[in-house]
């Protein structure tokens, strides 16, 4: 076991499993450990909640496409319920929703196309994004918390790389980001570990505005496309369009191999600290 | 009033609103008019679900983002039933889900976050997407449906016109698509009509494999970025992501003034005819 795995354990409720109308509940815990400053980060939530979905259609582990709309923060160290619903089960994909509820309140909300990514080593893609051009990890300088401003326990748990062009905010003069990372215990990627790492990066719009005062996600969408291999992944994280106080980000991540293992984009506000 | 908001028209079903837990359901009927050979397009049944999500929403007309599952294929000619559940209303955004259900089986999942696009002259955006250039719509071939085939009873509702280097299938050598789109009828494109407008072009990858057989949405995702000025929309749609049977296409869409009105992505089947 690892902590990623120790602190995404989720257990079905009983008797809810298989419940009125394909539903099915599930308890877990939000550790601190995966917190920027006082609150879990978006990428763990979904992570966690997204493990529910894998107990509920066991056959279908992968999230082919999962959609995330943050609702209300997560609770720190609090325990969680996660309430699924399988919509339609069919041969090659199932289709569920989810909330994540603590302290009685719907925290997340999510839907996904589950499905099996099969064999990393199957044919080779017909269309397909390179990996950019990077230094490797240790010419690339480590994510650390502001002298002033949020602390990252995340980054106890996460070892984040950031590209030396894009490590200091404001300073790229555009909102982009690459970076490397993996989990700090040494566990391997997943297409699980995916979901987390799709959102655990700072905000490319750093690169263009430096550290503007908070850029909550409104929404996320994940495309997980292959399972990684062992080793580091790679981000990219642009953003093309911020209008009117709202940004969308698009994401990929490669995998040590140089295979491209997501797509991901997000809907966020882009606060001025 | 117009084809489209004709054929979109929901009504609530008495006494659901306000309903326990937020619900509230809406009926409506899947218009022949707008089909894809023997099936409903899939953006205007997406367009037809978020006319309930409108009503639901009054104060937050405008899906900023709006995500589609689509379960099963739409029942052309025949009623449908909206069941919406409001999520979360604050200040800015409201966040609802929905099944558009026909015959008894759920046909749409959606989930979107509803808020107020505003006025479209407001201040200009700080990152944006440059519209591409484009030969004039009367420059360029309107789309027709192939000589043997499926029939295309939507092209009576839009006027499509095909950029002349992506018009014949599998010609572009690349899995790209641009074009211009309009109502027949002359009513003018609006945020609601963005999200049929998303998902009427033919598919991306017919620029690159020819007509391949059968290109079954699995997830669409549409951001709504700005309300569109009167005039035709500017569409690109572009695949860089096609593996194992699944691809990711990109989409955007441009207003006669040049501006961006929507981001779109899609996780669609690409199955070999």
């Amino acid at each position: 076991m690892s902590h990623f795995d120790d602190d995404t354990r989720v257990v079905p409720i009983e008797p809810g499993l298989d419940g009125p109308g394909g539903a099915a509940s599930f308890s877990g815990q939000v550790q601190p450990a995966w917190n920027i400053g006082a609150n879990p980060n978006g990428g763990y939530l979904l992570a966690l909640a997204a493990q529910a979905l894998r107990q509920r259609t066991p056959i279908h582990p992968d999230a082919l496409s999962i959609t995330v709309h943050y609702l209300r923060p997560g609770l720190s160290g609090q325990p969680c319920c996660i309430d699924t619903q399988l919509l339609r089960s069919g041969r090659t994909l199932s289709t569920v929703r989810a909330t994540l509820v603590q302290d009685g309140s719907a925290r997340l909300e999510l839907l996904a196309a589950m499905g099996d990514l099969g064999d990393p080593d199957a044919a080779p893609p017909l269309l397909t994004m390179l990996r950019p051009d990077m230094p490797p990890p240790e010419a690339c300088p480590t994510r650390s918390a502001p002298a002033q401003g949020v602390e990252l326990p995340i980054l106890q748990r996460l070892d984040v790389r950031l590209h030396p062009d894009d490590a200091v905010p404001g300073a790229a003069g555009r909102a982009r980001l690459r970076g490397w990372i993996r989990f700090t215990d040494g566990r391997a990627p997943d297409a699980l570990a995916c979901l987390l790492m799709a959102d655990a990066f700072p905000p490319a719009v750093f690169g263009m505005l430096g550290m503007v005062g908070w850029v909550p996600t409104i929404e996320l969408t994940v495309h997980v496309r292959r399972r990684p291999v062992p080793g580091w992944l790679l981000g990219r994280f642009e953003s093309h369009d911020l209008s009117d106080g709202r940004m969308v980000e698009d994401g990929a991540l490669w995998d040590a191999a140089g295979h491209l293992v997501v797509q991901s984009r997000q809907l966020a506000l882009v606060r001025r600290g």
